[in-house]
């Protein structure tokens, strides 16, 4: 039996968010958060929820690091034969959220995601340790396996053949273009300060949202 | 300008998970991870990012907690007609996830929601403090407002004229019952452990899937 969770919950106390400190652009406004988090040295600050549908409307989500940000958006890798993979190459609409609870403070996102160049992948790719570069290679992502054996066979096999460590044609980036950007700040009694920025044209409108 | 975030990650070495610690029920393997989150003193154990989708195909995500957890699946409350409540509405498929990076595991859960009953809605709204059982009457979730006093008025208003705390119409919970359910341990070199149970019939099938 678990424990009783359901008065689980922290009143949110640090800090708050106003009108006039929001930047009017949210690409700053969340590198400016990304800053405090990783400041604040929350624990794997680039973390980020990845939302995804399928062709029967079915969301999944799951983890996935953000591995740079620019004024196009939002950059992660990936297996493009993963099942997010496959959900993007069929919708490319998704959902990013981010969470540091260190800082009560939540962004959310939602957007398209385009491919990255092949140079980009490869840059990134070959910026990785090189057993995670195999292992990259080596798995075929989201599918069954029988074992743990099993990869690690894999990985011995490509040591063993001395095989070249290039990123695979299946392997690479996304970045995702935001359309609508949030920013939560917890706040006592759930009386939360959210802002959402709406890209309208080539401007950011932003308006407060009730909690 | 913030930080190089592309070489940001790290390397999972707390743990493994293996086929034979597998509970044959997804929801009592949930239930260990959650009590070894609990007892890891994670901060909001309970916090679960939730994906929902729009007619347009479009995935939105944000974290709420969850209340509690059952042979039926997982719950959480919310504003009926927040953006969540009206994406549920039309479409109840939905998935879940919870990151507990102290532990460096991950949990992804698929499936449909539906309302709890009125009864249950109204017993977890009566154990809410009351400041926060007043936000949620007063707060017109996920809409635009003017101003953070529009809340304070609100807030102020409802006190002073002794109005009742009863629960809400629009506000209540809902219930995921799951129909995957898929169990994640970082692993050094990226060669995590992940296991997916899907329900086949009234069994639940496990594999391993590839990292």
């Amino acid at each position: 039996m678990i424990p009783d969770i359901s008065a689980l919950h922290s009143e949110y106390r640090k800090s708050k968010l106003s009108e006039g400190e929001l930047h009017e652009n949210p690409i700053y406004q969340f590198e400016k958060w990304l800053t405090d988090a990783i400041d604040a040295k929350v624990k794997e600050p680039t973390a980020m929820t990845l939302a995804t549908v399928n062709e029967n409307n079915q969301p999944s989500a799951r983890i996935v690091l953000l591995k740079f940000v620019n004024e196009k958006g939002l950059a992660f890798f990936t297996n493009y034969q993963s099942r997010k993979g496959n959900e993007l190459n069929k919708n490319p609409k998704a959902a990013l959220v981010f969470f540091w609870t260190e800082l009560e403070r939540q962004v959310r996102v939602e957007g398209k995601v385009s491919k990255l160049s092949r140079k980009i992948s490869n840059e990134y790719f070959n910026l990785r340790p090189k057993e995670s570069r195999i292992s990259a290679i080596i798995s075929p992502q989201s599918q069954p396996i029988p074992n743990r054996q099993f990869l690690e066979n894999r990985v011995a096999e490509y040591l063993k053949n001395n095989n070249e460590i290039i990123t695979p044609e299946n392997w690479g980036g996304y970045i995702l273009t935001p359309r609508t950007f949030e920013f939560w700040q917890g706040r006592e009694n759930r009386l939360h300060d959210r802002f959402l920025y709406k890209k309208i044209g080539k401007r950011w409108k932003i308006s407060r949202l009730a909690p």
